[in-house]
């Protein structure tokens, strides 16, 4: 896929929603991601919603006083019956071309002197009025390993002699991952209760996990899908993947030391993972993205994972951030302290590259489907995606400004996870915010 | 739970359909499976069957004709939804008590003698009229290794120093697996094509799998699910099972030598899994539970994994059988060749188990997720349950009574996998087979 640029990633383009307009919202007009809503308290179904400055467009709303009228692509019974789904499935299955179709044309009734401007009004409700729901049913989700930094380093307190695996700068290495225990921002979780083998002792014991830790990855969302036995291949790759979000996949490390070999990760991944609530677009992303290259002592991707476009637009530049709330910070009012900062960038592994790898054998994904990139470690290490890095294996602690230490998770302890793409000359482009709270354990 | 036999259990009970009391029968009245079917070449939307001698029985229909109108259970809109759903999900989601009173219902309708019968003639299809489709949408799919067997011969062959790693005997290790390529008996798919790194090669190579395989395992669909959160203790966890069916879990052996290191299996083996189109219920299998024990040299499972019931009724005794029929076969008219039987009784881990230890971290199920056994290999070499096991790693060739070889699959081949619990005195339940067949790579 050739990114280019159009009209609605030009940075001098306004809206009639005011705080759209803030240089410092995640949200401008050039955003437009989607989400799921409804008003907070209310049990009404959840509907599609698209995030401009600190409001949300009903997506069906809109479309049903026909904010859309003039758009071929954005007629009949199809997309109708998408943009009233219950789930954004629906409108993930219907392709790249309608995506970007129903992207201008929200980009323009969106607009400072958009007509529709009147009837839009009443298709708004305020982000602080509304509570949100996962944006797809995620039929499977896998979660891959992208970070050649947080492979090597989790490999180092794994597999101390044995650190970066031959077989990682040839495959995406990626597993399956559980999918009914995916919640939305705002998820809380009780600590896991689960069989461990403490170091110090002959046999496993039995009890709440010890080493809570998170990892910051980016979520890749499938639109369209492939039929069992078809491949995508890179060059179509992107054209199947409806956007990104931001996931955290929770982690209980004494319980994957003990239980994952020789199959994988199991009970100290399956308790919760949670994503943000809001989906940005590839499109929206487009002003954002990099070229892609190997070092020169790293082998070169076998010719199924490679592409012309790899080399100048495959990567994206998104910052990563993780935030650490204590019980104790939200009493005495300190604010979420900062524990890493990261970039997609770094992803040793491309979005296209991971579609294609997990296609190449036939297996089919389907709209809705959910991979997660991998904690995303960068370089350097306080950029690293994990208190398991952060921590060198629970060897230090993190000394918080207002007198506490963390080495791992404590009861009570809410995760913030932040992205955004930012430039100069480009409008920025933010994922919002994911958060997660650890509950203390079922008594 | 302990395990009680009641009428519908009686060894004489004959069915007004014939074909039902022939001995030979996996449908006898005292099994009563459950599946989805509809008239071959229809495109009418699966309907609940359930099988009765060489008939299936339109449950909604039978609903619709009040078969079941004496039983308190079995009225009201949930049980009504749940008859007429294209999947066994709302059946699954009713819970333990509505399987047990609608299997009462059922036998006691289909018997020689019942009132019922003239209007439920009407109600029968052949099954050689029929086709099916999976029993349930699958929200997630974990495959456990529960055959101690089975994981000594593959640990010697991926890892010849340590071939049972020291957590096996105290964890019920288990991973998650590909839900979207699950297929229902009669399917068909491509070779895979995927990276592998043939030892003789110092890079790895592109292309087809070379060493294709089947897995020879027990499918558990769970039937009322649980809240994140919380856990299914053992004494509760069978009721949260709605039945097992046959799975055959296919693997590309070369493909799973180069990826699954560090966190397990991944296109080695979600290009597809087959499973039959009938899911026997744990309350069929009744007689044939056996006493579950370890040797004295093993660990005694940690107290989560252990109940009072597990002594005498946590196993099941179910043979289990894998044939293969080649191309050659087929054209040449020779019988399928058996390749092992095994048998359920082998499990070095009981289904109570895989269902608290899947739970015991907060994991949600849902009514519908699958559980593979692992592969079900047996104590002799003739009860090994992968192609893999049978040839010592690829070393030794199997020789087929037409005169073909075979080490590991080729194409064309289709592999038979028949399930039945049998002993004197007892009615014989049967899980009819699953049958799959393995296509040439896509060209």
């Amino acid at each position: 896929m050739t990114v280019q640029l159009n009209e609605t990633h030009d940075i001098n383009l306004r809206s009639w929603v005011a705080s759209a307009n803030n240089a410092e919202t995640d949200f401008p007009i050039q955003n437009l991601p989607y989400g799921m809503f409804r008003r907070q308290g209310s049990n009404q179904t959840f509907r599609i919603g698209v995030a401009i400055g600190d409001q949300i467009l009903d997506l069906a709303a809109a479309h049903a006083v026909h904010a859309f009228a003039g758009y071929t692509e954005l007629q009949g019974g199809h997309f109708t019956a998408a943009v009233n789904g219950q789930n954004l499935n629906g409108m993930m299955g219907l392709g790249a071309p309608v995506w970007s179709a129903l992207r201008l044309a929200l980009s323009r009734v969106l607009r400072e002197g958009s007509s529709q401007q009147g009837t839009l009004q009443a298709c708004l409700l305020a982000q602080s009025a509304a509570e949100f729901a996962l944006p797809a049913q995620i039929g499977d989700y896998t979660d891959f390993y992208t970070s050649v930094h947080h492979a090597t380093a989790v490999g180092k307190l794994f597999r101390p002699d044995n650190p970066l695996l031959p077989n990682y700068k040839w495959i995406p290495i990626g597993y399956h991952g559980r999918a009914s225990s995916i919640g939305v921002s705002g998820q809380q979780f009780r600590r896991p209760i689960a069989q461990t083998k403490p170091p110090t002792s002959e046999t496993p014991v039995f009890g709440p996990a010890k080493r809570m830790d998170y990892e910051l990855e980016v979520g890749i969302f499938i639109g369209q899908g492939n039929a069992l036995g078809d491949v995508i291949n890179m060059e179509r790759a992107e054209s199947h993947v409806f956007g990104l979000c931001l996931l955290n996949d929770w982690s209980a490390r004494d319980v994957q030391a003990w239980e994952y070999q020789p199959l994988g990760p199991f009970l100290a991944k399956n308790f919760a993972s949670t994503i943000s609530p809001w989906v940005v677009t590839l499109e929206a992303l487009a002003p954002y993205r990099l070229g892609w290259t190997r070092d020169a002592a790293d082998p070169q991707p076998l010719p199924y994972l490679d592409s012309a476009d790899l080399r100048d637009s495959a990567a994206f530049d998104i910052e990563l951030e993780v935030l650490l709330q204590t019980e104790k910070m939200r009493t005495d009012g300190t604010p979420p302290q900062r524990l890493s900062l990261s970039n997609f960038r770094h992803s040793y592994w491309t979005v296209s590259q991971l579609v294609t790898h997990h296609t190449v054998n036939g297996c089919n994904l389907n709209p809705g489907d959910l991979l997660g990139s991998g904690t995303q470690s960068g370089p350097a290490p306080e950029e690293a995606g994990s208190l398991l890095e952060l921590t060198e294996g629970g060897k230090k602690s993190i000394a918080l400004s207002n007198g506490e230490q963390r080495v791992f998770m404590e009861d009570g302890d809410a995760i913030i996870m932040r992205g955004w793409a930012q430039k100069e000359g480009v409008a920025r482009v933010g994922f919002g915010e994911v958060v997660g709270t650890l509950l203390p354990a079922r008594s």
